[in-house]
């Protein structure tokens, strides 16, 4: 993770793509979210979906696993340059949760990160709040998945903005 | 389901519990949400969280379960009854999902969920929207995990609001 002072609203990651197959939507719906038209190929071709679809958390839950990843990834290559890397807090929570259109099996998302806003409090100068637009879109280009992420991320700074404090 | 007529602003349902193991923690961590703190007890213990506790991601998905598993208890309960059973719509979406405190090893949570708001719109006379609130709160009464969920739901006056329109 880069410090808070190297984001810059409007930069845009892609953090992952995943292909939704019949067997891992039906687990998946099995477990947390047994609706018919998430477990069944015939009783979902009867629902207003038309066809099997993912559960939208399962949809989620994959969005979070690659932007998970993707930091990881970050870090490892940060910490092989041998440069540091930033602390991030815990999520103080998200916003705007939205499935603009079904995932049906087969279908590949693309997931991605785009930073939406940045702020500063003057009564935790050592850390700074990312707002994060989480998307998944589908291969005809199809947003399937949105929601709006907020993450404290560590300033490089802080020390010298606490002395000034 | 009840028809959106007979929901009423205020009403509060309990629709399960669940008590988190460190095997299912990590289980789910492992596929959605690898962070150590959810994966493995020393990283945790050194991690801000103190201890090995469940992704966020993982307390939804099983309010999620608890929902959708009451929502069908109650239909099968009005089938059998004899009575009608109002059709509910996909969700247009959530909104402030929060997790104020960590769910850890062994916490039973309680779900539950409240009507915050209903509203109806000219131009969609055969169903009405139900705002809720899902909630998750441990063992010592502490909230963990609130979400604001809206649905459409099923008018049973439709076709004389139809009709009038």
């Amino acid at each position: 993770m880069t410090y808070f002072e190297d984001l810059r609203v409007g930069n845009r990651t892609e953090v992952g793509r995943h292909t939704f197959t019949a067997e891992e939507i039906k687990a998946f719906a099995r477990e947390f979210d047994p609706q018919p038209f998430h477990l069944d190929e015939e009783a979902a071709a009867r629902s207003h979906f038309g066809a099997l679809c993912a559960s939208g958390w399962h949809t989620a839950a994959i969005c979070l696993r690659h932007v998970v990843l993707a930091r990881h990834r970050e870090q490892a290559d940060r910490r092989q340059r041998g440069e540091p890397v930033a602390k991030t807090g815990p999520s103080p929570g998200l916003r705007d949760l939205k499935w603009p259109r079904p995932v049906y099996v087969g279908d590949t998302i693309t997931f991605a990160q785009e930073i939406v806003e940045l702020r500063t409090a003057a009564n935790r100068p050592e850390v700074g709040l990312r707002v994060a637009r989480h998307t998944g879109t589908n291969q005809r280009g199809e947003l399937v998945y949105s929601v709006l992420s907020s993450t404290f991320i560590e300033r490089r700074t802080h020390d010298l903005d606490g002395a000034q404090g």
